[in-house]
């Protein structure tokens, strides 16, 4: 089977579902870091979402009842911070409305690691982190011997590396993990998919991969198999990024080109850009 | 009266504050949410005001000392933070200086309409809302049926719908009531206008909304007349949106294009474009 | 003894150091002011620094093991990030990591005057702020009589007039000093430097000068001379300033533009530009 066969139906189908995301315009809360804020709420609306950055304990039940997605992002953590992530995943867990951690950091230092174990059952739909962040993760749940070497908030593993464990995570956690770097690797568990979309400027411009994260939050509030929602969401982002180093090769310039891509996105440029296998 | 005799005189003296506020430089306090810090700073510095996030309440009081204005923001709230606006608010208060309430996301949660409760005592110059916002505030005073629809930090009303609300509501708190939409609404009580500048774009970029409210907190501080100060803000905010938009159809590059034209519009630029009625 | 027979060697050495940072790529965590953080760490990414944004106490001890360096601004300050960032301080001091303090708006508040009091003890190898700003902290050190003027976080000041007042404070705590304005003065008590680059665009951005502060703690990570680091931080941000402000006017475009030429920066830039004396 080549690659093409494959990218086929998925590109329509993620196509439908970006045209889905334009009309409903999820409502996605984001209790996300102070570095992402900007980038992650444009990069929604962008794309056609709706964004609120709500994080007050006294009002996540209330807002709970507005949202159709929750992304929670640990990258500049406190103990408040976390105490209002917990909340908003235990009402999330309770309602049934799908939400995605990013664990920023995770291996890094123990008040991640303990934040993440703290929020995991609360039944993530998706976990999306880079290479070493999802090998931390898995290791912080006793799985497998960790390789992971995260080097700040950056990974120093290759995502084929931590092919095997995210397979793991996925089906100790329930949930979808994917993990991002040159090739995207998706996995539920059962099914596994490539994504080689993408530009490594986009390695250089803070906090996109944070945005990711908020964007599979948005997808998975309009597409119920969240494998497909995962997969929807990078390909929209890489493509985007291929489409704006087409434009700039500086960081500066990339970060703005890739709003206006996101923004400039339809089905016939993921028909024609997307590389799945 | 056609639309054009009455903007003329209110564009000379829309060109005149936009002067005197370069001149003065005014230093004005934002108590503002995370999303919007970036962006309300810098559209800030390209009018030529002097912005300054500060929120301590050890120096609330220190502070406003030195400040000639200053914008609260709920959006991304938190219990410390309320008791830092509350403060702040008092301080401007008793000192006479100018102050704008921003009410992101009223109406969302019953926290946020507590927050609003709690801070319009301290009688601010300006509220500043989409109509949904304007509508709910309105609601939590006791005033008309809401039919405001919130939907998170967006608008499912248009400002039509919310000038009779707007009027009880600036008549109730005393000061002057911003509707912003597709028309903005501005009302004092007795006075009232519309205001056509803008553009759908401004939609798609976070904050500007929020950079707006900093914006009329700049022209509060070198503009006696609240309503003449909020109809400044809201054309060379809304001017500069649509210059803008003619060089650019994308969010990304919209935000640049934005701040680059706040820093180019003069009182030619507002005597031309200002579309007030 | 001309401007170009001193600045030749040193051109050629800020040349090396940024080969250098960009080979290593140092780890630099910042506890910083929420308006700086998007373009902080976006500028430490563009000059090929890994930044980090970490501030919770329960992890700090972790993550200082990781790092090369530490930046740490007290723009946006509260009682609770004051702790954060005595502790990073303590722990930077004790593991001999060097680390940078950037004093936002010392002067305007006795609770900034007091944080900066709480910090100097654990010895930072860098005081970077304007000209207002180190003439503040000096004062409150007991030295010099202050005639510091500042205005919110913007200087009144040039930094002519706080030159005596930079060498004290540097002899003082035993650190660099650098007073920055159109002309930018460094010591470290001993020595002494001028740099002229930059543009007046730079002041109308909001956070490039804090974003100057994180750059200089990249800088301390790779090169064991803090003089040395101070002037090679003050040189790549002056020189990108330069060349930005060559292609716009507008302090929107001038943000990426100015992004964007701090990743171009090179050597030879360096060698050609440098205005040291």
């Amino acid at each position: 089977m080549t690659t093409e066969a494959i990218a086929s139906p998925m590109a329509t189908r993620i196509g439908q579902a970006l045209d889905r995301l334009r009309e409903r315009r999820p409502l996605v809360q984001n209790i996300t870091n102070y570095v992402s804020m900007d980038i992650a709420a444009n990069a929604l609306l962008a794309l056609g979402a709706s964004p609120a950055m709500v994080h007050a304990p006294e009002e996540i039940d209330d807002f709970g009842r507005l949202i159709q997605a929750l992304a929670i992002n640990i990258g500049t953590l406190s103990s408040d911070w976390v105490a209002a992530m917990t909340l908003a995943a235990t009402v999330a867990h309770e309602r049934g409305t799908p939400w995605v951690l990013d664990p920023v950091g995770a291996g890094a230092t123990r008040f991640r690691d303990a934040s993440v174990q703290q929020l995991l059952p609360f039944g993530p739909s998706v976990i999306r982190g880079n290479a070493s962040e999802i090998m931390a993760v898995a290791a912080s749940c006793g799985l497998g011997l960790s390789a992971a070497r995260p080097k700040g908030v950056d990974s120093a593993n290759t995502t084929s590396e931590a092919e095997v464990l995210s397979i793991e995570l996925a089906r100790h956690v329930g949930c979808v993990v994917v993990a991002t770097g040159a090739i995207d690797f998706i996995t539920d568990g059962r099914r596994q998919a490539h994504l080689a979309n993408g530009s490594p400027l986009m390695t250089q411009v803070t906090a996109i991969g944070c945005s990711l994260s908020a964007i599979t939050a948005a997808f998975c509030a309009i597409e119920p198999d969240r494998f497909d929602a995962a997969v929807a969401a990078l390909a929209v982002v890489g493509i985007a990024g291929e489409r704006a180093a087409a434009q700039t090769a500086r960081p500066g310039s990339f970060r703005t080109a890739w709003i206006d891509q996101l923004a400039a996105l339809d089905a016939t440029a993921i028909t024609s850009d997307l590389k799945l296998s």
